[in-house]
């Protein structure tokens, strides 16, 4: 199997098999959460989960299916054994990583596929068709919602996974229309790397960045940090091609079109329930000259989302600004790494003294982060212009060490997640979006149903909540709670308190999803959110595309 | 029947009754057009055709089914007059002009339905449904792609047309959000002045604006002037609502989610073909508080075309930029209206005089607006660049009085096509758009179809070409063609040239339509462009919300 270029990934939690959190160099991290959630950390790392204690369901598929699929892909490319059946069983939520801890990984594939081609994959649907076995596409699993998790499903004789880091070329660079055109298999890294070597940029870097690609990243509508300046991947996609098991749909490679409803739009957000995304245009940029990144402390919340909202409306438009409530600025500063320069230590807790002097807190207001890209002139103008913006609502500039210290860390906090789970705290992400004359109400509905539906398993919560991708009518709202372990019942009480956020994003004018997806945990509220009319007319689009049901079944409800 | 606020259009050709072209006052134009077309004009003004002369199929649903329906809108908003048959048989193409002006209108709607909720619609639809009636969704009607023209299709008892001009209540302004919701029958004007009241804008404004509305704009992916900056109304709309015969869609009302699919973007495009568009929510502006047109004079096309890609590519993004080719630069000149001041007329010939001296001419060069709207102080910085993007490219700069005169002209040249027919000049437009890399190439060969299609009608031709709507990988091409019309054969050697100029577009990357739409006219392209396993998913999707096909048949393909 190839994909070298690929960075070997856990199949227990997130990321980097070789990364992790340093959380020994957090100090006041742990004695406050003890305090705040009442547990009791025993031991700072828990050891990983060993691969010989997940007990696996033998494949079900018979040694002539098996042979037929093997053919299609030759040996290399095939494989049943456990690490890569596992790692393929399951995405990277919460639940995953419970499930992962405890050895239960009931559906695994009965095994996993590295095509090489297009023509491969259509080989490989049609033996599925045959065969009636269920396809899972798999980009970098990085799926929070169950997107890459087989499902146990009557009428299938088995599953397998269809994983196409393989798939990675660039086919075209256009550096005269700004796009490029790329396998879909390619990860984030290797489409910048390729990229830069052409003095371009794409600029979608979700949190999975390191280990996610563009397949995934359309099929689930993926949002990077600079979305807020650069568009979610929908609005990167010029055009896709997706091999479904009735033939290849191959949306047109122009700019814009009055040619019937967008086909590109029913790609996007279709969770490999409709085909294989293998190809598509992505819409890139000029290689920033900087990236400036900023710090700012708001008094309240409110000043931040006031903030972004006339930045979102002048027309002037940040690639990132992200607002963090009070909870989560003061979470900011307990997770803080102390600076090893004593001096240097003195100095900023100094600072915080005089910020409090001041009216300003990190316990008390609203942390914020303020990021432009671009050329270097351009830049400093916009962000004098934004940070006049957020003085105006009472921001206090922190400058751009606390915006780097961020930009830093940007994708290390899911490895905090794992070690977190370790120490019996129930913790995990959501995420939503609404208009701006709903937003603080949104805010405030959630994160009560949220506390209220953590207390009801006895445990106290953090809840913390921050706008990070926005739009000129309103924001995405991504919340991140916290609480103490219901030991043996750690799924249901997960389960819990998804229901009552979910219910209440629902009933309060939020979408179930701004960017993680649907997969099969948001299907009850993506049932309601959708309409029952348009469901049944995507079902029926779904069916004359894939009228076996092959196709990840069970995800967007299928 | 309501909707007073309209006012009335022609039924044989475009606009305003009361509104035509001020042709006498352009002295050049009727000498170059015989020069060039070898046509002779008998009469400047030929008499409008009559509605008396134009024989009419009797309705044929049974006065019991006539009933049913009258009872729905009740009889002041039911119309069987010839007048409202004749109306709603037929767009504004050139083949509909043609058609009209000869008396030929084989398949008028049985019945025009002017309802006034979305329940009366409902009800339309389950009659239409019980008794096998086709339905055509009417806005506007300026469709030039048969969008509005019920089609003779065998399996239906008859064919109504549900016209929605009453449908136009502002129902919610959201200040905040920057967004406001209205009914669909809601027309341009009235749009825009309900926003003005508030301080507000939308900002789209096709050439059919004064007589065209939300719900059409929609259902066929309009773009306005100022779509270059502000996007064409599938970027405007946030959600919309569409009554189909098995039901009510309503999409989210968010600013962005990754809840599946975008329904919202099967519904933009959709012609009528799913259901009826009843509201939609769409993102609107602070009122501008400048319209800043100039004119610019390039000294040859390409000049032009790579100002508009720098300009996309540069992040400042004009609201308006068209660049016309040498063929349209030059007609501009000939159908100018000279200054009623000898004096002024005697200056700005020596002006132009000047301007060859200095290597431009309008009749070697290529003749550009440059559009923004806003806040005084940003757009003349803007202006600033963005000319400064053209004289690098060979631009010479006109000044405001030559964009004022395009801006005033904006919504009229449709008025002398009419005209011109009556002259015997075949003369139509059609438009595409493809990546910068490919957009030379395409305007050649599209152009070189269009002029060899007319010269198979043994006539010579003016061929004229503009960027008007462009993006950061492309830009629309919008063509207007003219030749001697082939007496008793008019439609035919328009189909020919249509087909001819389709299938370059096709052929060399191009899509089919940019703004103006499928209809029945782009369907064999549009089948292309789509490819069937799209069409055929597409298809299966609207069996689901239109099991019986009422919904505008034969439009889209379908």
């Amino acid at each position: 199997m190839d994909g070298s270029k690929k960075i070997e990934t856990r199949w227990w939690g997130w990321g980097d098999i070789n990364k992790t959190y340093p959380v020994e160099e957090r100090p006041e991290y742990i004695p406050f959460l003890e305090e705040r959630l009442g547990i009791k950390v025993e031991k700072v790392r828990t050891p990983d989960p060993s691969l010989d204690e997940v007990e696996l369901r033998q494949p079900r598929l018979s040694d002539e299916v098996m042979d037929e699929l093997r053919q299609i892909v030759g040996s290399a490319n095939f494989s049943t054994e456990k690490k890569d059946r596992v790692h393929h069983a399951i995405g990277k939520s919460y639940r995953d990583v419970i499930r992962a801890r405890s050895g239960s990984i009931p559906n695994p594939p009965d095994a996993v596929l590295f095509p090489g081609s297009e023509e491969e994959i259509q080989a490989i649907l049609a033996v599925a068709e045959k065969r009636g076995i269920a396809v899972v596409p798999y980009c970098g699993g990085s799926s929070v919602v169950g997107g890459v998790e087989p499902l146990d499903r009557d009428g299938f004789a088995g599953s397998i996974s269809v994983d196409l880091r393989r798939m990675d070329k660039v086919i075209m660079v256009d550096a005269e229309s700004l796009r490029a055109r790329f396998e879909a298999g390619i990860w984030g890294p290797q489409i910048e790397q390729e990229l830069k070597k052409r003095g371009l940029y794409l600029g979608h870097a979700p949190e999975s960045f390191l280990f996610s690609g563009l397949g995934g990243w359309i099929a689930s509508r993926s949002a990077g940090r600079q979305s807020t300046g650069y568009g979610k991947i929908e609005e990167m996609v010029e055009s896709v091609r997706m091999v479904t098991p009735r033939g290849v749909i191959d949306t047109r490679d122009v700019p814009a079109s009055a040619a019937g409803p967008s086909f590109k739009e029913i790609v996007c957000g279709s969770e490999g329930t409709l085909g294989i995304i293998t190809q598509a245009t992505v819409r890139v940029r000029v290689l920033p000259e900087v990236f400036d990144y900023r710090g700012l402390l708001f008094k309240e919340f409110e000043g931040g989302v006031q903030s972004v909202r006339e930045m979102m409306q002048s027309g002037n438009i940040p690639e990132t600004i992200r607002i963090s409530d009070t909870e989560e600025s003061s979470l900011a500063l307990r997770v803080r790494k102390p600076s090893s320069n004593p001096g240097k230590e003195m100095a900023l807790r100094a600072a915080l003294k005089m910020l409090k002097l001041l009216g300003y807190s990190f316990h008390r207001g609203s942390f914020s982060v303020l990021g432009c890209e671009g050329k270097a002139s351009e830049v400093s103008e916009r962000i004098k212009a934004l940070t006049a913006i957020c003085r105006r609502n009472g921001a206090l500039p922190l400058g751009k060490s606390a915006g780097m210290e961020w930009y830093r860390g940007r994708y290390d906090h899911p490895y905090l997640r794992d070690i977190m789970i370790g120490w019996g705290v129930m913790v995990d992400t959501l995420e939503t979006a609404t208009t701006w004359d709903n937003i603080m109400k949104l805010y405030r509905v959630v994160r009560k149903a949220i506390i209220e539906a953590i207390a009801d398993y006895d445990s106290d919560s953090i809840v913390t909540c921050h706008l990070s991708h926005s739009y000129p009518t309103g924001s995405s709202l991504y919340f991140i709670f916290m609480g103490k372990q219901a030991r043996g019942r750690e799924i249901e009480q997960w389960e819990h308190i998804k229901k009552k956020a979910g219910d209440a994003i629902i009933k309060n004018g939020g979408t179930i999803s701004h960017h993680h997806g649907v997969g099969y945990e948001h299907v009850p509220w993506f049932e309601k959110e959708y309409g029952p009319e348009a469901l049944k007319a995507l079902k029926a689009l779904k069916e004359s595309l894939d009228p076996k049901g092959i196709m990840n079944p069970g995800k967007l409800g299928f």
